[in-house]
C-alpha cells in the first residue's frame, strides 16, 4: 500500500498523534498507538519505510556480516576435511554486486512489509519532508514540492540522525569519502579500504571488508578499538584484528585526502607516506536531523551541542504535547530501544490504565556488535563498576578459551573466547557481562534476563551447565 | 603422567573416597574431594580418561556436528555470492578419514589434559576393572591381569552406562549393527547408513550422516521423533528432516538384519521390502554399567529392571559409606549433570560447613540437541504443563519464523526456527522454554539462570532486544 495521494492529504482529520519519521521507533509507537484505537498518522521522508536500521544500518550489516562469516567458513573447510588434504580450499570468487543487489531487494520486500504493518493497524502513511508551524502544526513538502499541513493533539519526534562527515575545512579532501551510508550503495567489491573510526560500526564495516578479501586499513585516533566497552573487549578484538592482518593504524588522525587516477591517497599524522586505497570510509560518529524540523517554531529545546531532542525517561520533551524517541534523543542509538520506548510511550498516552506510568528503563540495555568474532555486552564495564562501586567490592570472573569451534582448526584459523562477569558486593551481584567469541550475539539475551532481574554470581551456577557449548563457561566460572 | 604403576598399587593408603569411573562426573567429584585435601582415588578400566562424554559422546559428537554444519555452510555459499553466479558451488570432497583422524588425536589430547588435571589435585589414578569385595573394599585387576586391593572410608560409583543393541534372539542379526560408540570407530564414511531410534542421539548421528551425504534411513516406532520433548519440538525437526530428504521411516520396527556381499539387509514390519545399507547404528537406549561391580557384595541396591544404582537427592545409596553419581544412577543423562552432581557431593563430604547441605537441584536443567537445526529445551513441556497447572492455567507464547541468515538463501536451503514459552498463572512464570532454529545451543543457557531463578513473562519483557539476532524474538512475544 503506498502512501496518503495528494487527494487524500486535502481531507485529513486532526490526529491523536502524528509521528515524524518511519524509522524503528517511529513505526514502534504508531502502530501501537493504533492498535489502541487512537488516529494515528505518520510520515517519512525518504521515501522508504524502516529508517536506519532497515536500510543502512542493523539489517544490510548483518546480512554483510553473515556473507563475511561464510568467507570466514569457506577458508575452515578444509580443516575440516572438505576438498584436497591438508591443503586449503581456493576461496571461490565472490560477487559483491551479486550480493549487493540481491541485499537491496531483500530490503525492499522488508519496506514493503513495514508498509503493509502500518496499513493493518490504521495507521495513515505521508510521504514527505515534514516541519513544525507550531506545537500542534506541521507542514509536510511532497516529493513534488506540494505542502500542506497537518494537525494533531500529539506529535512524536522520531526522526533518527545520520552519520557524520567531517567538512573539507577540516580536514581537506574529506568530501572524498562515504559513510556507512554509503557503504551500502558500493556496487563492487573494493581492493583497498580506508575505514576511520574505532566506535561499534568501524569495526563491523572494517571486519567485513577484511573477511571478504579487501586490504583493509583502520584508523584510530587511539591505541584500542570500542573505547566506551570494557578494556578486555577492546584487547581481544584488537589484537584479533592485528593477528588477522587487519591493518590497525593507531594514534592516527587523517589530515588531508587526495584523489588521483588510482584512487584516494589518505595522509595521516601517523606515517610519512599516504596510504592509497579505493574507498576511504568514515565512521566517526552520529548526528541527530534535526536541522530542518522547526523545532524553534514549536518552541522544542534542543542539545544546542549536537542537535538531539532533549527528552525526559518518559520521552517527554519540554513541551508538553511533543515527545521523543530514539536516535533523535541521542540516548542509546539502538534499535530495541527505540521501539521500546516508542511502545511504552503508546502504552503510557493510549493504553489500558496499568500503562500509565510506562516507561522505558535505559539501565542494563544488552547490546551486540558484529564483529569477527562477536561482542555481547550489559552492564557496566569493569572501571565503570570500580568507578561507583570502589575496585574492593569489585570481585571480578575472567575466563579465555578456544571454543571447541577452533579444535580442528589450524592456529591461524582459531578465533578468541572471552568472558568476563562484573560482580558487586557480599551477595556478588552482576553488574556487567562482557563476551567475545563466537555465538556471543545469540548467547546474550538470556543473561540479559538474569541480569536485569538482579542475578547474581550463585544465580549464574545455580543453572546446570549446557554441553559443549561456549556459553555453559559462564554458568561455571571460578 | 600415567596411572600407578604395579609397585606403586602395593603401597596403598586408606583413601578418604575412592571413585570407580574415570568419566565427566567420577573426574569432577575426585578433582573436588582433592582440593579440599582429602586423599582420593579413582580407576578407570578403559584406560582413557574422560568417559563416554570425551571419548564417545559429546566432544566427538560435537566435532562431527560442526563437520556437518560445514558441509551445510558450502552448500549455502553460492546464495551469498561465492563461486559463480546464481550456480550451486560443487561441494568439495568430504574426507571422512583425514576428519576422523584428527578427531581422535585430540580426543587423545584431552584424555592426556584430564590426566595431568587429576595429577595436579593429588588423586592417584588406578587403571583397571574394579569390582566391590565389601563395602569399605575393592579389587582392581589390571590390565595385565594382576589384581589388588584398595580400601577407603567412602566410595562414589561413577561408571556410568553404555548404549544398548538388542540381542540377536530379539531381532535376528541385530548385533550386524552398532551403537553410538561404534560410530565414533568409522573409518570411512559409509553411503548408505540405517539408524534405529527417535532420540536425540539417533536424531543427531542421523542428522550429521545426511548433512554428509550419507543416504540415511531413520527407522522410528512411532510417528515423531524426540518423544520425551515438546511437540512443537517434534514435528518441526521432523518436517525440516523430511523436506531435506532424509528418509524417515515412520512406524516402523526392525525384524532382521541380513548381511550380504553388499552391506546390510534391514527387514522391517514397515515395508515389504528391506532397506539395503552400509552401515546400521542402532540409538535404542542405554543402561547401566553394573553388571560386573559386585556391588552385591557391598549391599548396594540396584533398580532391578535396568541396573541403575539407586540414589537419592544426595546421591547417596542405601549403604552409608557409597554414593553414585552420573549416568549409572539413571536420573538425568548429562555431563554437566554428572559434573555438577558429583562436585556438590564432594562439597559435602569434603568441603566447607556452608556446603553440608550442598546437593543437585534436578529441576530445570537445560539441555541441548545438535540437530539441525539445533533445539534447546528447559522445563516442562506443554502437554506436562497442562497435567500438572490444568490447561486453563497455562499461557502459551509461540512464534516461528525465518531467521534473518535464511535471508539470502533460496527455499531449499532455509532451516525453520520456532520458539515456546510455557508459561502458569496469573504472573506469568515460565515454566518451559522451547527452541529450535540455528543458534538454540548458545542461546538457551542465560534464559536457563532466568528461568532458574524464577523468571515470569514479564521479565522476559523487561530486557530490552538484541538487533538482529534470533533470541530477540524472546522478549517481544505477544
Amino acid at each position: 500500500m503506498p502512501p496518503l495521494d495528494k487527494k487524500q492529504t486535502q481531507e485529513l482529520p486532526e490526529y491523536d498523534v502524528f509521528v515524524i519519521g518511519g524509522g524503528s521507533g517511529g513505526l514502534a509507537s504508531a502502530r501501537r498507538a493504533g492498535s489502541y484505537g487512537a488516529k494515528v498518522g505518520l510520515v517519512e521522508a525518504s521515501y522508504r519505510l524502516g529508517g536506519t536500521c532497515v536500510n543502512v544500518g542493523c539489517v544490510p550489516k548483518k546480512i554483510m556480516w553473515y556473507t563475511a562469516d561464510m568467507a570466514d567458513n569457506l577458508r575452515k573447510a578444509a580443516a575440516y576435511g572438505f576438498g584436497p588434504e591438508a591443503e586449503a580450499l581456493a576461496l571461490p570468487k565472490f560477487n559483491w554486486t551479486y550480493l549487493k543487489h540481491k541485499r537491496d531487494a531483500y530490503i525492499k520486500r522488508l519496506n514493503g512489509i513495514y508498509e503493509k504493518n502500518l496499513i493493518n493497524d490504521k495507521v495513515d502513511y505521508h510521504e514527505g519532508y515534514a516541519s513544525f508551524l507550531s506545537k500542534n502544526e506541521i507542514q509536510i513538502e511532497r516529493p513534488d514540492g506540494s505542502k500542506y499541513t497537518v494537525t494533531a493533539k500529539k506529535f512524536i519526534i522520531a526522526v533518527g540522525g545520520r552519520p557524520t562527515i567531517p567538512s573539507d575545512e577540516e580536514i581537506p579532501g574529506a568530501s572524498y569519502g562515504i559513510n556507512s551510508d554509503g557503504f551500502f550503495d558500493i556496487e563492487e567489491q573494493p581492493k583497498r579500504v580506508a575505514v576511520v573510526g574505532a566506535g561499534y560500526i568501524a569495526v563491523e564495516l572494517a571486519g567485513v571488508f577484511h573477511s571478504l578479501g579487501t586490504e583493509t586499513h583502520l584508523m584510530i585516533r587511539h591505541d584500542k578499538v570500542l573505547r566506551t566497552f570494557d578494556p578486555m573487549l577492546q584487547d581481544v578484538l584488537g589484537e584479533h584484528m592485528e593477528k588477522t592482518g587487519l591493518n590497525v593504524h593507531k594514534q592516527t588522525h587523517v589530515k588531508k585526502v587526495e584523489k588521483t587516477a588510482n584512487g584516494l591517497l589518505v595522509y595521516t599524522d601517523s606515517s610519512e607516506k599516504p596510504v592509497e586505497v579505493d574507498v576511504l570510509l568514515w565512521a566517526v560518529g552520529r548526528h541527530a536531523n534535526t536541522e530542518k524540523l522547526g523545532l524553534d517554531k514549536a518552541g522544542v529545546k534542543i542539545n544546542e551541542k549536537n542537535g538531539d531532542v532533549i527528552a525526559d525517561e518518559y520521552q517527554n520533551t519540554n513541551i508538553d504535547n511533543i515527545y521523543s524517541i530514539g536516535d533523535v534523543s541521542g540516548k542509546v542509538l539502538l534499535t530495541p530501544v527505540a521501539i521500546a520506548a516508542g511502545r511504552r510511550l503508546s502504552n503510557r498516552l493510549f493504553g489500558p490504565p496499568q500503562y500509565k506510568d510506562d516507561k522505558l528503563s535505559y539501565e542494563d540495555i544488552p547490546s551486540v556488535v558484529f564483529s569477527h568474532p562477536t561482542i555481547g555486552a550489559i552492564g557496566m564495564t569493569e572501571p565503570e563498576a570500580a568507578e561507583k562501586y570502589g575496585k574492593d567490592n569489585l570481585k571480578i570472573y575472567k575466563t579465555s578459551f578456544r571454543a571447541m569451534s577452533c579444535a580442528m582448526l589450524d592456529e591461524d584459523h582459531k578465533s578468541p573466547t572471552s568472558y568476563k562477569l562484573v560482580c558487586v558486593g557480599k551477595e556478588e551481584k552482576v553488574v556487567g557481562l562482557h563476551l567475545i567469541g563466537d555465538g556471543s550475539d545469540e548467547m546474550l539475551q538470556g543473561f540479559g534476563v538474569a541480569i536485569k532481574m538482579g542475578a547474581t554470581k550463585a544465580d549464574f551456577d545455580n543453572c546446570v551447565a549446557i554441553h559443549p557449548t561456549s556459553s555453559e563457561e559462564l554458568v561455571t566460572l571460578r
